[in-house]
């Protein structure tokens, strides 16, 4: 990646490349817009770590249905974000498996079911004879299992090279720089007009139009209008090697609930295995032994032959977390536009994220998302209480 | 370290730097010898996973009590030794506690007790209560403790930096390749004195004396007169940081028995923390999954705390096995020493390894260590068996 010299002049400068801000970068550059993406470690953060499940149907939560229309629309543009890509993003179509591990984990899956198929979703519940014929080397004592035909995979480290690479054939300037400040026209009133973006050796970018899209590092930026309500979910991550006799370990991605927690198992072309995933807000960025343990231990729980792998990497990062759990995405000032927030579901939802900010800067917003803009937690205006 | 040109003429090529080469060349340089180092790749093997341990009481393992005088020699040897070499060698001499975790567990530890006494080897049994008073981190739920004064911990790492700075210091070359071939006067026969040594980018080293310290690598090394019973038997080893709010975690180094399996969790005093080693025979040289959680489980077992601590490193490495897990070593044609085989117990070794290797060059071996000879285990000559 070439390190611009500043001062440039592009018609949007993208803060943040990720796989969210690399995805939204792309789709701005495809829409005829000049792009200039500013970071100072590609794809080093929450991507680095992602196992990359584009999973709507199994992802949804209790109390989380508004995002539900959100994931499903991003996951049915994956198909073609993808093949005009090409290959080599280690996008796969194979189903998930979700596993419940014992009568409890059951009961919560059986309910989660309802609520999906309430929401319309395709999940098949099958014996765990049918289970085990599908994955050989899943553990004869699960309580539950079923078949989540349209929720598929991508490798996220594979996917932002891919985004990295497509962009600098377009000709789109990487600046290896960290964002400090959104410059405005009115230098003391940040809801101003935009014109760009300083850096933090010094240099502009100039640019009309603004995307922050940099997780939690927006929490660091100074010239923006909303105070963002993010917070660091820390994540802890493990990578494994299937030995030859293993392989395949699994053919599709496995879910579970072991004693109420979950755990996923992700197996990849090269055979490996992502096993993920923990959820910390403890503050510390380092990898957890605690973590790593739990993850180890319900992993073999669903799937023993877990213990024969070759341990190849443990990785902690931060996921940018906000009070409802959905993306804070919309514009907040005349030329500024925020992407961030997306915790669990970035790079899920990075093609619809690169389309609701193309048509914001089309001016031409799909008005079901207006629901997600970041102001959307302030206090609402005072009421008068009755008393009975 | 410099790649020396070859070809080289010393007074002793020593093949290998590990911790026990590293040490052998340093006593032989000490010896007034010139003296070349030949490794491509040094402390990187064994020596960059071990814990360190000096603990020839608490390792005492049945049927090893030949080994224990060696052992013991070698610990005696150990304040000198690192006397001489200064500090930052992570030299302690605090206590070991040892530790059970059920009843079996404790039966366990009571019998080894009683071997240890009996070779008049100083264990004092603590009541639960004083052993927590000692280290206020460790479970509630042990079954017995035993204080061990004498076995102490050394860093492997820093020690191998040490040896390597006192040795250049002292002008002793280190060649950086692989040492292919020990060269004899007559090249058809490896039992006929040696002249020194081939190298993998075809250069010699000259030498009347050549000294094999390579560990496992000697499997790989032509023109030995003996075939060396060797075998890799991998380990698993962790290191972690101790949280602000948790230091110090351990004063002492705890080793205890968990359902029957060794683990050990040796503090540093740069607040990290050491824990191993699982003992396989798998031939799979990756860090192992099961081995991973296997010691995550037994730590947090003895030291719930564990749990909280970071995971910053995930390490295996192969020792050099030997049918008796004693070491192989002594001289085995004119010229050539092998000095290899240390198994679990090559730092706590390197003292007398390096002792014994010099009182072989100097023609005068303390005949104590002969039943050490590399060439014990041939086969016996046949007799008559006979039939009752």
């Amino acid at each position: 990646m070439a390190d611009r010299p500043a001062d440039v002049t592009v018609d949007v400068a993208v803060i943040g490349a990720g796989i969210v801000g690399l995805g939204i970068a792309w789709q701005v550059c495809r829409s005829g817009r000049t792009v200039a993406v500013i970071d100072p470690a590609p794809a080093t953060g929450a991507t680095y770590a992602a196992a990359g499940m584009l999973a709507p149907i199994s992802e949804l939560h209790y109390e989380e249905e508004d995002l539900l229309e959100l994931t499903l629309a991003s996951a049915a543009l994956y198909p073609g974000f993808i093949a005009e890509l090409g290959p080599a993003t280690g996008y796969r179509t194979t189903s998930t498996l979700t596993v419940a591990s014992d009568a409890a984990d059951r009961r919560a899956l059986d309910d989660l079911r309802l609520l999906q198929q309430a929401n319309g979703l395709g999940v098949l519940p099958l014996t765990i004879r049918s289970a085990r014929e599908a994955e050989p080397l899943l553990s004869a004592s699960i309580s539950a299992a079923f078949s989540v035909p349209n929720d598929h995979q991508v490798d996220p480290r594979l996917l932002a090279e891919r985004l990295r690479a497509a962009l600098e054939t377009a000709g789109t300037g990487m600046i290896a720089q960290s964002a400090t400040e959104v410059l405005h026209e009115d230098p003391r009133d940040a809801g101003s007009p935009t014109t760009g973006v300083a850096l933090s050796r010094g240099g502009v970018v100039r640019a009309a139009e603004v995307i922050v899209a940099n997780g939690l590092g927006a929490l660091h930026l100074a010239g923006l209008p909303v105070a963002l309500p993010l917070r660091p979910v820390f994540g802890d991550i493990l990578r494994l090697r299937v030995p030859d006799h293993l392989r395949p370990l699994l053919t599709c991605t496995i879910r579970g609930l072991v004693r109420g927690l979950p755990v996923y198992l992700v197996p990849r072309t090269d055979d490996t295995v992502v096993i993920g995933a923990t959820s910390r807000e403890d503050g510390r960025p380092g990898v957890s032994a605690g973590g790593v343990h739990r993850l180890l231990h319900d992993a073999q729980v669903l799937v023993p032959a877990v213990a024969e792998l070759e341990l190849i990497e443990v990785t902690a990062r931060a996921r940018p977390g906000t009070p409802d759990n959905a993306p804070l995405i919309g514009r907040v000032a005349p030329g500024l536009l925020i992407a961030t927030g997306f915790f669990r579901h970035g790079v899920l939802l990075t093609p619809i994220a690169a389309r609701i900010c193309v048509e914001l800067l089309d001016g031409a917003p799909d008005p079901r998302w207006k629901r997600f803009h970041p102001d959307r937690f302030r206090a609402p205006a005072p009421q008068e209480v009755s008393h009975a």
